[in-house]
C-alpha cells in the first residue's frame, strides 16, 4: 500500500493535473488555473489526443507553457497536490478508484456525475448500472461551496455539482431550509447554452441543428433531477421531487433557471427575497438583485458569479425566482477551482476574480 | 355617410393594402401576399418612410413590382377589398375608426392589440388609457381561426391574436374546454425570438445586447396575459389567470411555450394527448406530435405551422404541454392571411403552403 | 440491357426520387419539391437511416405524405422520371454509373462534385483518385442555368455546381467573357454559412466551435477552386487561376463572395456594372443592384435569388463585385430544381417562387 | 494657467477616470481596470445616464464598488493620474481641449478617432470638417504599442488606434518595413463583430437585422482607411493606399482580417512568415502561428492577444496573411490599458493577463 505522502499545499505552489483536458470543462480549468497565482499545471491527459500539444487542441493556449497531453496511464497520480477529473461519467469511477488505490490520500475534485449521488440505489436507477466504487462514494462531499463549505475544507474527494443543479440549488435550497416555500410545488424551467453538452461530435449538436431555434430535451427524465431530489430533500428533511424541464438555447454559455414557487403559509414574496439576500449577503460569488429585478445570463458570462432575482407573480402566494450562472465556470470549472481553493487552504476567490465578459 | 360598396372578393383577385409595411409583420405580409394567387397588393403605407420603395426598406423585394410606400393619409381606404393594419397599438384604434367612418363595410384584419380585448375595462387596465373606439371593439372578432373559424367568416373587423397567446391558446384552450386540466394550475414559461420585439431602434434590442444569452422580461405584467385571461376564462366559463413568464432567446423567429399543467380528476396524460390530437386532427396547420415527443421551434420556422407535444411529468397528475410556432407567421402575418382567406371566401390554406425553412 | 423507357415528363406529374435525403441538400430538395405543382416525390433514400420516416429525420415534414426512407439498393431506378443524387462525392460516381447501366436514358441531376470537372486529370489532382466513370463524365453538363441553359435542356446527366462556384461564376464569368476585367488579377474572399458543411457529425462543426467567431479554411487548396479554374478558363479561352479564400461565418445559410477585380484597358467600373446588368436583365433569379449598392446575404435567405453589387474601389481601375445567394437553394437544391425544370420542359421558375425569409 | 501637478503614478495606486463609461469600450475599460492591481477607478462619466449607477447600465458590475455616473462637467479633470476618453469623435476634441486647458500635463488615452491622423488635411477630408484642436494633434502619439512603444512611454496624449487598423497594421507594417511585400498590391478583406458598431440604438444594428447573414459596408469609403494609409505610408516612406473592405459578421467580438499580398522581388512566402515571427518573437500579446496555420477569431475572444497566420497562395508570389484580435480588447480598451501601463511606468502586461474565453 502506498505511503501517505506529505501535503504539498503548504508549499508556495500546488502542482495540479487535469484528467480529460480536451473537453470544454478541461479547457476552462486550464484557462482559470493558468492565471491562479498558487498553482502550476503539471499534468494534462486526453486519451484520444495523447501526444498532441494542448494548444493544438485549443489554440487559445498558443504561446503558453503547458505540459503535453498524455494518456491517464502515462501519468503518475502521486505527483500532484490535487487532481481535477473532467472525464465522462462511468469511466470516472474506475479511474478514481484506481488513483486512490495507488495514492489513498490524493485530493481530487471530480467534475463528472459519478460521486454526486450519495445513495447507491439512486445512482443505479438514474444511470442504469450499479456504482463501481460505492466505498468511495461514501467519502465524497458534494462540492457546492455555498452550502457545504465546511465539509469541503476537510474533504479529499469532492463531487463537483452539475450545472443545472448548482443553478437551482442556490436559488431554492435556502428557501426550503427557511420553510419559506412549499417543497411540493416547485416547477423549474431551465435553459442552457450549448457548451453544457460537451465537445463530442453528435449530429444534434451541429451549429445548424441548434442555432435559430430552441427546444426542450430530457423532459421528465434528465439525470440532474437526481441531484435536485437529493439536495432539495436534504433541505426539507423529507422526500422532494420538483418538476424540471431543461431547454437548449442557441448560445455558448449560460444556465438560466426560472423557478415557479409557492409561498408557505403567510410568507410574503418580500420575505422570500429577504431569505435569499440574507443567505448570500457575505458570499463573494452570489448576487441577489433588488426585489423585482430580472437577471440576464449574459451578465455572468465567463465569471464565477451567480445572479438571482425574485419577482412576485400576479397570483397571490406565488413567486418567480430566477437564477443564472455560466455553466462552464460556476456551473463546472470555476466551482471546481473554488473547491480546490478550500481544499488547499487558499483564499476562496483566488484565481476566480475575472469579471463577466459582456458584451 | 359612405355608401356600402360592393364586395370585390367575388372578382378573381382581391385588392389589398397593408398599413404599416415597414415593420417586420408588414414585410411578412408582403412576403406571403406576393405569392398568394388571389390577391394583389395595391397599397403600402409607412409614415416615416413614405416616398421610399418597399425594396429600399426591405431589399429582399428588389425586382418585385410593389406600390411605393405612402402615408396613411395618402391612401384611399375605399379602394381595397381588405386592409391589413400592422400599426402600433393605440395609434391603430384611431386609424381604424377613421377608416370605418369613411368606409363602414371595409374588411380589416388588425395585427395590433387594440381590438383583442372585448372588455373595455380590461383594455384600460392593461394599456393604461381608455379605449378610443369602444363601439368598434364590440364588432371585432378574435382572429384565432382554429377556435373562432365560423365567426371570422362573417366578420368585417378581425383582431389578429398576439404571438404568445396564439401559441398558448392552441395548446391549452381545448384542454380547458374538455375539462381535462385544472384551470387554476397553469404555469406558462414562454420563449420568443427577437423579431417579436419589432423593428424599432432600441438599445436593448441591439445584437450585442441580446445575442449569447437569455433573459425573462415583462415578468408578471406582460400584456399578452390579458388575452390569455380572456380566452382561458371563456373556455372555462369562469375567471382563469395563468402564471406566464416570457423570455427573449437569441434567435430571429419562434415562440416556444412550455406549459406545466395538472390533470383534472382521473384524467390521464394520455387523455390530454388524445384531446389535443382529436381537436386538431383535421386542421391543416396544427400538428400534434405522438405522445412523448418534444417539438423544436426551428421545425416550424417560416411556415404557418404549429407543433404541439405532450409529455408526462414524473410526478403523477402533472403534464408538460409544449407548443411552438413562428411568431411572424402563425403568430402574426400568416394567421392574418388565414383570416383574410376566410373573410374573402378563399380556401383557408391559400398562400400559406410554404414549408418550414430548416436548417 | 434495359429498354429505353418512354419519357414520363409529358404526363401531368413527373415522378421523382431523391438519393441521399437525410442530408441538408436532400431535405431542401424535399422542401421545394413538395410545393412544386408538377412533381411527385416517389422515392427517398438514406442508407444509414433506411426504414425511418422522413419526418423522423426532419420533423418539419411531420404531417406530409412522403415515402419512407430506403436504401439505394431497395429503389428501382427505372421507376422515376428524374433522379436527384445528393450523395457524398466518390460514392456518387459509383451509384450513378450503376443507375445508368440499368436505365441508360435516366435523367439525373447530381448535386455532388463528381461530374463537375470535365477534365479527368483535374478531377484526379483535386480529389486524389482517378475518376471511376470517365465515360459518363463526358456526357455531363455543368448545371449553371444562366450560363448553360441550352445544353441543360438537352442533358440527361447534369452536374449541379458548387455553392461557392455558383456565387463567383455568376459575378465573374460575364465580365471575363466581355473582356471587362483582367482574368489574372481576380481575388475572391468568400464567406459561407454552416449548412454548406453538411450534416455529418464532426467536432469542428459543433455549435460552440463555430458560433461567436469567424475563420478561413481550406486556404489555397479548397476543391471549389477546380471548378472556378474550369469555368473562368472557358470564359477567357485560356488558363485562369483566381485567388480564392473561403471563410466560415456563424450563420446557417448564405454565401457572400467579395471579388476584387481590375478593369481591363479603358473599361470603367460603370461599364462593369452595365455588363452584369445587361447580362442578367431577363433572368428571373439574378438581381443586379444599382451601381454602388451593397447586397446582404440575409436578403436572399431561403430563396433561389442571387443579388450582385458593383462598387468602385478608391483606387482607379479596381472594382469590388459582391454576389450573394443561399447555399442550399441557388447554391444547391434550388438550382437543382431549376435544372430539373429545364430537363422536364417545365417553366424554369416553377416551384422556386418563394421569397427570401427576412428577418 | 494651471500649475503642472505632481505625477501621482509614483504612488502605489493610480487614480483613473473613464469619460464615456456607458458605451461598450467604456464598460470594457471598467472590466479590465477593476482587476488591475495598480489603479483605482475614481471617475465615470456618461452624459445621458448621469446619476445612474454603473451597475444599472451594465449589470455585470452589480456588487462592485464603482463611482456613480456623472456628467463630464461634474468631474474635476485635475483629480486623476490618467483619463481614458471613450467618447464619440468630434465631441472628443472639444472635451480633451478643455481638459488640457485646465490641466495641461494631464495624461490621456483617447479611444476616439480624433487624434489618430497627424495630417489635419487628412482629418478634414475623411471627417468632413476642420479639426478643432490642431495644436494638440501635433503632440498626440499613435498608440499602437508594438510599433511606437518608446514614444508612448513619453507621451501625455495617446491616440488609441482603430480596431480594423490595429489588426492590419500589426500584420502588414513589419512586412512593408522589411521590403518583403509590394505596398501597391495590398487587398484587405476584413470582418468585424457587432460590438465595433457601439451601443447606439440604430435600426441596422438590431439583432434581427444582423444575425443570420453577413454583408460588407463602408465599401471604398470606411474611415479606418485614413489610418491605414498613414501607417502604411510611414512604413513605406511613400504614399500607400490599400484596398480595404469591412464586413459585419453575426458575432459580438472579433476582427478577422484576410490580407492578400504579393511578395517583393525574390522574397518567398516563408520569408514573409519569418519577418513576422521575428518581429513579434518577444511580444507578449502577438502570436505568429506556424507557417500555413490559419487563426480563428474565437481563440482570442476576450483577451488582449493577436494571432497571425501566413499561408502561401497557390499562385506563385502571392501570400495570404491573416490576423485576428478582439475589437474591444486589443482593438480598443485592452490596448488603451496597455498604453496606460507604459505611460504610468507599469509592466506592460499588468491587468491584461486574461486568457481568451473559448468556447
Amino acid at each position: 500500500m502506498a505511503e501517505p505522502r506529505k501535503t504539498r499545499s503548504s508549499a508556495t505552489t500546488a502542482e495540479i493535473a487535469v484528467l480529460g483536458a480536451s473537453g470544454y470543462t478541461g479547457a476552462e480549468l486550464v484557462r482559470l488555473l493558468l492565471r491562479h497565482p498558487k498553482v502550476a499545471i503539471k499534468g494534462l491527459t486526453a486519451d484520444r489526443k495523447a501526444g498532441q500539444a494542448m494548444s493544438a487542441v485549443f489554440p487559445q493556449f498558443v504561446g503558453f507553457d503547458l505540459p503535453k497531453l498524455v494518456t491517464i496511464e502515462d501519468l503518475d497520480p502521486g505527483a500532484f497536490d490535487l487532481i481535477f477529473c473532467a472525464l465522462p461519467h462511468a469511466t470516472t469511477q474506475a479511474v478514481i478508484k484506481n488513483v486512490l488505490e495507488k495514492v489513498p490520500e490524493q485530493k481530487i475534485v471530480d467534475l463528472s456525475a459519478d460521486f454526486r449521488l450519495s445513495d447507491p440505489a439512486a445512482y443505479e436507477k438514474w444511470y442504469g448500472h450499479p456504482h463501481q466504487a460505492i466505498e468511495l462514494q461514501a467519502r465524497a462531499v458534494y462540492g457546492l461551496v455555498e452550502i457545504y463549505r465546511d465539509e469541503i475544507r476537510e474533504a479529499r474527494l469532492v463531487a463537483n455539482p452539475g450545472c443545472f443543479t448548482t443553478t437551482s440549488i442556490l436559488a431554492i435550497v435556502p428557501l426550503i431550509e427557511a420553510g419559506a416555500i412549499n417543497p411540493d410545488e416547485i416547477v423549474i424551467d431551465s435553459k442552457t447554452g450549448m457548451t453544457g453538452a460537451g465537445r463530442g461530435a453528435r449530429e444534434n449538436m451541429l451549429f445548424s441543428e441548434v442555432s435559430e431555434g430552441i427546444h426542450a430535451y430530457g423532459v421528465a427524465h434528465h439525470r440532474h433531477m437526481a441531484e435536485l431530489d437529493q439536495e432539495f430533500s436534504r433541505a426539507a428533511n423529507r422526500p422532494v421531487t420538483p418538476t424540471f424541464t431543461p431547454h437548449l438555447a442557441p448560445m455558448n454559455r449560460g444556465i438560466y433557471a426560472t423557478h415557479y414557487v409557492r409561498t408557505e403559509g403567510k410568507t410574503t414574496v418580500e420575505q422570500i427575497h429577504r431569505v435569499l439576500a440574507d443567505f448570500y449577503k457575505s458570499e463573494p460569488f452570489v448576487q441577489v438583485l433588488p426585489m423585482g429585478e430580472v437577471p440576464q445570463s449574459r451578465h455572468v458570462r465567463g465569471s464565477n458569479h451567480v445572479q438571482i432575482g425574485v419577482i412576485a407573480d400576479r397570483i397571490a402566494g406565488r413567486a418567480i425566482v430566477i437564477s443564472t450562472l455560466d455553466n462552464l465556470v460556476k456551473g463546472a470549472s470555476g466551482q471546481a477551482v473554488q473547491n480546490m481553493n478550500l481544499m488547499l487552504g487558499y483564499p476562496e476567490t483566488m484565481g476566480l476574480e475575472q469579471l463577466a465578459l459582456f458584451p
